[in-house]
């Protein structure tokens, strides 16, 4: 059974492994609020999984740390598992899926874990993973649905009570629930006024609609770019403190993700995966009754493929106008790009690549399409270089 | 005179305003040395320069105050002085080219700052501060070659010394060379076997140069990634304290710093700008003797345009080998791309674009041009997509 006791003993145990993160305050995320960013993906291993996966190894008997430990996870738990393991000295195996990124499979090695391939997806791997517990004997670490883990992720609830006394809400990430539940129960059950909310992503509302239905409930599928987070199912001990301790469990989309970790690249210089932006989410777009409150956003997480990161950036950029693709449809004679090229360098529009083509859609046969990516100001600045592009009569088709 | 006493003096005013930024451990920036990181990129304003600015506005008798003061700056030392003044309640106008980054420009508003655009480059707008400052009666806050600034600055150094008392080296950042004036004053005093090396852009090496030649040089021009560090001339003060105090001053490219900023954001979850990252590309690339040494990279700040984050990003995606264009020659004839981007879906890699035509520089009439931009894994996956296509009979030009 969780208790206090444990979670506070949970925290004497990660004392010496892992880091108590800053929290920091950013007044920018929405400014109705007072916001502070407990800042989990500053943790080692970029995410708060180290906690619960340390933990948990830490109170295994010595006859189970003698056969090791196996989890299966491509992501943040694999690193977890992998640290405490290590540092527990006693031997890990990760089963990830082959398709796995190359990145994380090298941090998980790196870390001090084997790392077993298994063709196939998530759950054969999951399968994969069983079926080696059984036979050769290793503890399997849940990623959320484990006392002891959930107790470790809870060790974050008492760090923010230090840290922010007078906190009013918390807003947490929820995939499979174990970090709500640990800090839920924590926070509820030292400071009983505090509000606690959960965010999922809007393509994996697993525990939000499973709690509105009022039993656990499997979603077909989950599609979102916050992967950390995309789980299909709740636990069962999850469930039900999330049931029991959190006020209300929101979703964010998308598209307000992308806007979070650009806001948090932007403005506070942190480095957030899409779960662990969630809770910023919730936040600037007022998922959340958290106005003129003290008000505490996870961030949980920091492992963002590059790839993605380079894709939330590109988006973000022609979102507020500092990008923008131009076409312009032109008479089929010489002169014409020069036309239009000083005009983009009198407004100070910066081409980034040009796309010059006669065939094309055209109502005109004499005409051809000029596709210019520029690098822009902000919307002003592009309304300003279609206006000039249109009163030197060129025909500016978007 | 700066001394002890007034960088006591400086830290224990600037407790009220700033934070005292986190030092996080970052084994993988190096692993012969143990590095640990300054994170003054998440101090308030994203740089450590409002300590400087807030202490010097802090100490101005209740004349000047009332007259306020002037900086001319488009970068951090501009949002240091608007927050100094703010917060000391007085009057701030920051003189700054017209062409500056609306993002700046805002950000220095926002702090509470009047913004006086000025036309032409940095010199006009420093030129302006200057008659301003005669005709008004304002202060000015010179960036870095100022005793009280760089006293603010170097209660970094007193940070250091409470947070890794036993650092062996620390590596700074250096443009006029307030900070790193201040920083191995603190430090010297207090621990004078301490080392202290700097870091310059190799497009603004002015530091460097005048140290090695003995005396003040004014480059010509600067250019570098890294804007605020590119000074084309070391202050006064700064230059003596830099012979004095500091072990040793060395040049990074910018090829050197996008790696560390990229290095940064996928191992740190830190953003990190151009000047905030060359002390990381020190360290990472051996230009300091560090050898199993406790060493402190000073991370000076986070304000990198978002335009520029993305380009660092897309190179350093192509340079390890996770994005790739492809340019294969094709006959002219139908089913040839669908034989390509077959072997494409196959080999797992991701296409971004594809560009496909028939006039060219190819030898052979009857061929076009199929360019396909990709995000691959690494470098054997690029390499092994190559091997698939020729085996397979197609000419691959890159």
């Amino acid at each position: 059974m969780l208790s206090l006791d444990k979670i506070y003993h949970a925290s004497f145990v990660l004392k010496e492994v892992i880091r108590c993160t800053d929290l920091i305050a950013a007044p920018q995320i929405n400014p109705d609020s007072k916001i502070y960013l407990k800042t989990e993906n500053l943790q080692i291993t970029g995410s708060f999984k180290v906690r619960g996966a340390y933990y948990k190894i830490s109170q295994l008997s010595d006859e189970e740390k003698a056969h090791g430990v196996i989890a299966c996870s491509a992501g943040n738990h694999a690193q977890g598992v992998a640290l405490g393991a290590t540092k527990n000295g006693i031997k890990s195996l990760i089963c990830l899926p082959a398709g796995a990124p190359i990145s994380k499979v090298e941090a998980t090695k790196r870390l001090g874990a084997e790392v077993c391939l298994v063709d196939g997806v998530y759950d054969d791997a999951y399968q994969k993973a069983l079926q080696l517990k059984e036979e050769k004997g290793y503890t399997f670490v849940h990623p959320f649905d484990d006392e002891n883990v959930i107790a470790g992720q809870g060790s974050i609830g008492l760090e923010l009570l230090e840290q922010l006394p007078d906190a009013e809400a918390v807003i947490v990430p929820v995939g499979g629930g174990g970090l709500i539940s640990g800090v839920a129960f924590a926070l509820k059950t030292l400071r009983p006024n505090i509000k606690v909310y959960g965010v999922q992503a809007a393509g994996a509302p697993s525990m939000v609609q499973s709690v509105a239905h009022g039993s656990i409930e499997r979603l077909p599928s989950v599609s979102t770019i916050a992967d950390g987070i995309a789980v299909k199912e709740p636990g069962k001990n999850t469930f039900e403190y999330c049931k029991k301790y959190v006020d209300d469990i929101v979703t964010v989309t998308d598209d307000e993700i992308s806007t979070a970790i650009l806001s948090l690249i932007e403005r506070q210089k942190l480095v957030a995966e899409g779960a662990g932006a969630v809770a910023v989410a919730a936040a600037m777009f007022d998922k959340v009754p958290i106005t003129g409150k003290k008000t505490i956003c996870l961030v949980s997480g920091g492992n963002i493929d590059v790839t993605i990161l380079s894709r939330v950036i590109n988006r973000g950029l022609v979102k507020s106008g500092r990008s923008y693709v131009l076409t312009v449809e032109l008479a089929d004679r010489p002169g014409e790009l020069v036309g239009v090229t000083s005009i983009l360098a009198r407004t100070g529009a910066n081409i980034i690549s040009v796309h010059h083509e006669r065939a094309g859609k055209t109502h005109d046969i004499n005409a051809c399409y000029l596709q210019v990516v520029l690098e822009t100001r902000n919307q002003e600045h592009i309304d300003d270089i279609r206006q000039e592009l249109m009163s030197a009569g060129y025909s500016v088709i978007s």
